[in-house]
Order: C-alpha cells, then sequence, then structure tokens
C-alpha cells in the first residue's frame, strides 16, 4: 500500500528537479552579488569613520588609527575574497592559465600591501599615544592571521608561479592551499568584527552617547560587522561549491605546464 | 635536454606518494585530537570563570553572569562540533542509520539546551543590573547565530527524522544543512572570541591590573580564544575533508529508507 512518503515520492522528482534548477543559479550574478556586498562594505567602513570618527589623516593620532579598519576590510576581507574567487569565474578554465594565476596572486598581494598599511597604521597610532600593541584578543588574532596570509601568498607564489615548481609538490599543496585559503577569510571576518565590537566599546562612552544605549553610530557599525559576516560567510561557501569549482581541477592543476612552458 | 623541474618529476612521484600516504591519517584519531581540544576549551574557561572572574551563582550578579562564557563555550561551540562530526565516524557508515540520526539530533539538542541557558545566564544578569540587551555586535552576531542554529535543528528534524519527508526533499535540503552546519559553527567561534575581548576590556581596567598591561588574565582568556579558533577551523576543515566523509554520502542520503521503514 501506498504510504503518504511514497505518493510525495511520485510527485516529488519533478518537484526536486524544478527546486535544484532554482537553486542551481551560476556563479557570476552571484559573484557581480558578492562584488556589490564587499563595495558596500568598503563604503560603509569608510563612511562610519569619516562621518562618526573624525576622517582620515597620517598624524599618529585617531584619525590615522582610522585607515586601520578602513585598509582591513578593503585588504583582509573584500579584497582578499576577490583574489579567492578568481578560479570561480568560468572564463578562466579554458585556455592558457598562467593570466588567471598571475591576477590570483596580484589580487592577493594587493590585499596583502593594504593590510600591511592597515596594520602600520594602528601601531603608529599606538606608538604614537604610548598604547602597548598586542595585547588584546582580536590583536592575536589578526596578526595571526596576516601571518598565516603572508605564509600562504609566499608558498603559493613560490610553489604555483616559480617554474621550477614540480607538479608533484602542486598537487600535494593545493588542498592545502585552498584550506588556508578558506581559513584565513574566516579569520579575517572574525578580526574584523571584533575590532568593530572593540572599537564601538572604546569611542562610545564618556562625551558620547554610550554603546548600550545603541546611538545611530552603534546601530551602523553594528550593520557594517554584519554585512562583513555575510560576505564572508558567502564567499567560503561560493569556494565551497562543487558545481562552481573548475570541472576536474584537481586533475587539471598537477597536470598543468609549468609556469616556463606556458603560453 | 631534462630540465631541473623534469628531473624533480622522476623522483617526485614516489615523493608525492610518500608525503600523501603522510597527510592522509583516518578520522579516528584527529576526532580524539579533537574531542580533547574541545575538553581543553571547556576546562580553561570554566577555570577562567572560577579563578579570576570569582565562580558561579545564580543571583544575577556577575557570578550568573560567568554561566554565560562556560555554557557558550561548551554548547554551542564543542558539544555543537561534536554533534557535526558524528558522521565522520567511519562506524556511522555502515548498518542502520537510524541510531546515528538520534546520536546526531541529540548532541545538537543538547548543544542547543545549553546555549538558551547560556543566553539566560546574560539576559538574567543584565536585567538584574540594569544593562540593556542585545546593543553590542557581539550580542547581534551571537543571537543571530543561535536564531540559525534553531532554525537548522527545526528543519534539520523535520527533514531527516520525521517520516513523512520524502527521499527527494531530503535531497534537496541536505547541501544546505551541511552549508548551514559549518556556517553557524563558524560564527559561534566568532562570537566567542569577540565576547571573550569584549570581556576582558570590561573586567581589566579600574581596580585590577588593565588589559593592555597584558595580565595573566589576559593571557590566559587570549590564549582560550586562540584555541577555540583553532577548534573551530579544525572541525570545519575535518567536516570538509573529501576523504572523511561517508562514500557516495549523497545518493546514499537520498536513498535511505525513511525513519519508518528503518530498523
Amino acid at each position: 500500500m501506498a504510504t503518504p512518503s511514497d505518493e510525495a515520492g511520485a510527485v516529488g522528482p519533478r518537484c526536486h528537479q524544478r527546486s535544484v534548477a532554482m537553486l542551481d543559479i551560476p556563479f557570476p550574478p552571484f559573484g557581480a552579488f558578492l562584488g556589490s556586498l564587499g563595495l558596500l562594505c568598503v563604503a560603509l567602513v569608510g563612511a562610519w569613520c569619516q562621518h562618526w570618527r573624525g576622517g582620515f589623516s597620517l598624524d599618529g593620532g585617531s584619525r590615522t588609527f582610522n585607515w586601520h579598519p578602513v585598509l582591513m576590510v578593503t585588504g583582509l576581507v573584500v579584497l582578499y575574497g576577490a583574489a579567492a574567487l578568481v578560479y570561480r569565474v568560468p572564463k578562466t578554465w579554458s585556455g592558457p592559465k598562467l593570466p588567471w594565476k598571475l591576477l590570483h596572486g596580484g589580487l592577493a598581494l594587493g590585499a596583502f600591501v593594504l593590510t600591511v598599511l592597515g596594520l602600520a597604521a594602528v601601531f603608529r597610532f599606538h606608538n604614537s599615544n604610548g598604547t602597548p600593541n598586542m595585547y588584546s584578543l582580536h590583536s592575536w588574532m589578526g596578526l595571526g592571521t596576516v601571518l598565516l596570509f603572508s605564509c600562504q601568498w609566499a608558498v603559493g607564489f613560490g610553489t604555483f608561479l616559480l617554474p621550477w615548481a614540480p607538479a608533484w609538490l602542486r598537487q600535494l599543496y593545493k588542498p592545502i592551499h585552498v584550506f588556508f585559503g578558506s581559513t584565513i577569510l574566516m579569520l579575517s571576518v572574525a578580526s574584523c568584527v571584533s575590532g568593530i565590537n572593540e572599537k564601538l566599546f572604546f569611542s562610545l562612552k564618556n562625551g558620547t552617547t554610550q554603546y548600550k544605549l545603541l546611538p545611530a553610530e552603534a546601530v551602523f557599525a553594528n550593520t557594517l560587522g554584519i554585512l562583513i559576516l555575510l560576505f564572508g560567510v558567502l564567499v567560503v561557501g561560493a569556494l565551497a561549491r562543487p558545481s562552481w569549482k573548475r570541472p576536474d581541477s584537481d586533475s587539471l592543476d598537477s597536470r598543468q605546464p609549468l609556469l616556463s612552458a606556458e603560453r
């Protein structure tokens, strides 16, 4: 006798196919959405520092500190995310791979440069004001993330771009590079939200509306933090989605000609 | 003429095979390590609250608050991580699936109960002290994580444990459940580290050694935060590792008998 489950199963496959087809959007429009979300995060962190925190300067004061959140969100989150997603664009799956490798490595290098400038901004602010560096959990996590990122870039460069790296080493290292690629983004996002939280507790107290009374600045910056989280989760999800990966990426990568032999 | 790359390639495959064999450890010893790391996190957060923050009570004061970090780390991170990893144990891949489903859902339910008690602790502390609830980015992110977790559990229960859920629905929902499973853990960990950071700024100021002077408590709690991050990254990595997934898990899951038909 047919059970209700069986009856549902009878109409299920058609419904399932329609639902799967709806869920199976191609990467490019999703990538465009992620790009817009990333730019929104950059615009919001800039607006926060400009409108509520006094803007930007290089004098070592709090306006020098303001470069820190802007450069970290722009470099370590948004540009890093763009670099990570290069190989999800279907156009990168055919033809010579070297231009895409250079784009991936170049965007990551740009992200790294912005990140180092972002660190320089907070160290200069601390040193100018006699504040110790590297005491908070935010700073430990953030610097650890940047150190991991520097290792990731250097080992990625040495393995995937230098012509003398053997194919077996590339094949061996690739899943490690992919794992740390997503991990570093997760750590970047966790560092950003803990930093925004910390900055709001520092700034919204004496002489201004306290954080706990949830003034407009707090709502604005909390929303920024949630959008950064959303960006990070969606990028990590896009990286993990099987149908957006290059077909047979593992075997292709290990068989690809070395840089010296590529067009 | 043989290039250096070719020569490396000639000895490479053997070296590669040895290296891959070294990296390809089975899940159980890694799971035991993760279990130890999780228990260490629980022990350390308990020791922090007991030794430096005055211990535990139910009187609505700061010792009531202390239940919050302990229950969140224990429930939303460690027990949640254990629930997520159930299907990585090879023993779960054969025989009736229902007991493992019940273990997965039961551990997740236990994690959820501890999480709700952890929320109750901080709300009671705030309400007893006239402090507003839900103003910080930590609180927004944390409550959002718990709401996602409640949806994940309820929809997971309705889809995978209720006997009338059709197989096509299970197959459709499974990748969504898996994606949110890792996402919620990432958000939990980000919530925990921002909470520890926030708590240290609150606690280490007037009347005690300031956070920025990095007293022993700060080193201890920062280390706890880094270990929680490490636990979260390793669990998410273990969940993503292809060789630790149940062979043909997607097709098996969609073909599995419904609960009512299972032994």
